[in-house]
């Protein structure tokens, strides 16, 4: 046992950052007889040193200048869990600048600021910390870094988003419109009052880059993502889903291609069969999965997100901060970069596709205008059927569904195949499309 | 990066060390990119040096005598891969002794010698790493030692033995008969010639022991534990839980009960949810739930034996080691033992039951009789049914299956209700009997 606690400076005392505080506390026993290491909050840096909490906290640890942290020469790690890029940016680059190890859970920071970060990182060869800001309290990023450290990562797959997850599990389970869906997840406080990120597919597309920066070592713009949200998803699309063997999930996609050496990176409601696990992550739980080529397919399942969760993986960071802090000439794990990959153009990426039209009523000739503008781009047809056969209101209407089941192609030939077969004017605009995941590579 | 490469000395050249070796040459370029520390396998011991060998190694570095690496003062690591219990207890208890650090992936030798080799670990203060010997590539050990630190594990419920699993799933998706479903896992490989320890629960066992060890940190002799296997899982049970919204698993229980600060601890098959994930677990894969008291429920999946699964395991300890070996004063993640807790005694513990009993055709009081003897012992029955929908086998003989769903009660008065049942003549002697599980506490 190391004599002198290590001191810590905790920035934010918002849900996370007071789940930390209060479980610093209640399991302190347990963490020093762990970890080997004895610790003290030495400083919390809050917006106003004045508002009541409800957690219990002496007011003489409290400043309303995150600064005070980075220029406290006694600590000796800083835990972020301010939120925003602003102050948190400046804080992280001035406290790692400063030689001291930051633990953050700010995803947000990363995807934005994470080439910058990491680099400065390393060429301080001061660490930066980041479990809790990708998939709550699973111990994702550490596995990455660590037990998994032998692995070539052949691709990663995954539901991140805990609101979204619940919206289309609502959907799914009690055939709620996204509408209902998205008030209900309201009510129960999965979602908040701005729900935007979370079911534009950004918050998602946030921890996708982060997870693809850390397992290929390579910097990547937010702007080469794509991303597509969960708010054109339908009960119609849920009903056909169904009849087809899959359900519908917003999945981050991260695939490296060997050929290429390009990377794959994408997150969109996609078609999940039922029989993979992936398909029964119901509510607000996340689940990744992650291919290697030593270990094959490993998903790890858990809250990815709230106050504990997230707690927890701050907490498993600060201590290996400790650990590393006695011993400064290593980092846990591997770090970003080592080297500059490719992102693949979306037109170029491959998967089986579900198309559903709307198709006017008793128009004839519509699947030989559709069959041979997908035939003309070299697609071929896996199924076909129309109208879902549970009762539907759209059956009423003059209007009926045609869905296309495909094999694989490129979303550049179907894309091509779809403008024509709008064009032609027998479908009527903006056709749904889904991915389906095989998960076979 | 620090220059001098840390001498490995691999013990055992079998299915897993073959893939370790393999692994370590392979991707030799990525892990120390990552690792950050050069390394060198400087010696490995085969029983014999002369066989010829599927994988390419110098023959200058093969000894036949595993002393040869504790002795060999070059060597930093030691990696004991040789299986069985006699030459690896010497072999670790050594080389400990000798202060050099061990990564084992051997259960039985674990679960056998734990409580000594871990104390020892402990007392020379040179650690012993283990990922491997449970749950092959699945990072549940590092898991628990490092990301899940803060956390006081509130239960493990887990699919770790892949053998049986795949069995059962053959039961399940094929409706085959054990004997079947076990012919069918050896000629596909995944059943050894004698697969007694995969299908009589101790193999699972094993692996519990070092979970719940590890977890709680105490020692546990391997007699205290409760252990069923799945001889006796038959299709008629299989279609009996799928009408009550069930299957069966061959599940690990370990369970903390706060009140009595004792360890609730079991091997059986079970009936489980059919919505929850472990539910979907097939084949081969293992998967282990882990509830923790800040995380909340999360679970790990992946491939739990087989070459190169569990040499990824293997390797991410090892680079674990080669970390800790430069800085020797601290070990990575906690250690057992900090206390010593009671293990329950089976009796009391505490589920729901399923319970078929084989009744002759047109007996009359059946109901009668049984109903009254659990309500004698204050067991409330759930429901009841008769004879699966399905065409059975067994609704041509002239006996039914009569199965009663109980609420929870303990195992010892459902025993000893069920030894009145069976000794009042009007049910067939050994009623098939599975706990519910149902993961709410």
């Amino acid at each position: 046992m190391i004599e002198k606690p290590l001191q810590l400076g905790l920035a934010g005392l918002g849900t996370v950052g007071t789940g930390v505080y209060e479980t610093l506390f209640r399991n302190h026993e347990l963490l020093e007889a762990r970890a080997k290491i004895p610790y003290a909050v030495k400083k919390v840096a809050v917006r106003d040193v004045e508002r009541v909490r409800e957690v219990d906290i002496d007011p003489a640890l409290l400043t309303n200048d995150w600064r005070e942290l980075v220029d406290d020469s006694e600590i000796d790690i800083i835990i972020e869990l301010i939120g925003g890029t602003t102050d948190a940016y400046q804080l992280v680059s001035s406290a790692l600048a400063a030689g001291k190890p930051v633990v953050t859970g700010n995803k947000a920071l990363l995807a934005e600021y994470g080439s910058e970060l990491f680099r400065l990182s390393a060429e301080k060869g001061v660490p930066l910390y980041f479990e809790a800001s990708c998939g709550g309290g699973i111990p994702i990023i550490q596995s990455l870094q660590n037990s998994l450290i032998c692995n070539n990562v052949e691709s990663i797959a995954g539901i991140i988003n805990g609101t979204s997850n619940y919206i289309l599990s609502s959907m799914e389970k009690k055939g709620m419109s996204f509408e209902e869906a998205l008030e209900r997840a309201k009510a129960k406080g999965f979602a908040e009052a701005d729900p935007s990120l979370d079911i534009n597919g950004w918050d998602a597309a946030h921890k996708a880059l982060i997870l693809a920066m850390l397992a290929y070592g390579t910097p990547i713009a937010p702007s080469r993502i794509s991303v597509y949200g969960i708010e054109r998803v339908t009960p119609t699309d849920f009903r056909f889903a169904h009849q087809l063997g899959y359900t519908i999930k917003l999945l981050v996609v991260i695939k490296h291609h060997e050929d290429t050496d390009a990377l794959e990176l994408r997150v969109q409601p996609s078609f999940v069969p039922r029989s993979h696990l992936l398909a029964n992550v119901n509510g607000v739980f996340n689940a990744i999965a992650v291919k290697g080529d030593i270990v094959g397919e490993t998903i790890f399942y858990g809250r990815g997100a709230g106050k504990n969760p997230t707690a927890s993986a701050v907490i498993g960071d600060i201590v290996l901060a400790m650990r590393d802090r006695r011993h400064p000439d290593f980092h846990t794990g591997f770090h970003p970069y080592t080297k500059t990959l490719e992102i693949m153009p979306q037109e170029d990426t491959v998967t089986p596709y579900y198309v559903r039209f709307l198709v006017p009523s008793r128009r004839s000739g519509v699947i030989a205008t559709i069959a041979t503008a997908l035939a003309r781009h070299n697609i071929s047809i896996s199924s076909t059927s129309s109208t879902a056969h549970e009762e539907d209101e759209a059956a009423e209407n003059t209007h009926n569904d045609l869905v296309f089941s495909l094999h694989a192609c490129s979303w550049g030939s179907l894309k091509a195949a779809l403008k024509e077969i709008v064009q032609s004017d027998c479908v009527a605009p903006h056709p749904a499309v889904f991915r389906i995941e095989t998960f076979n590579s």
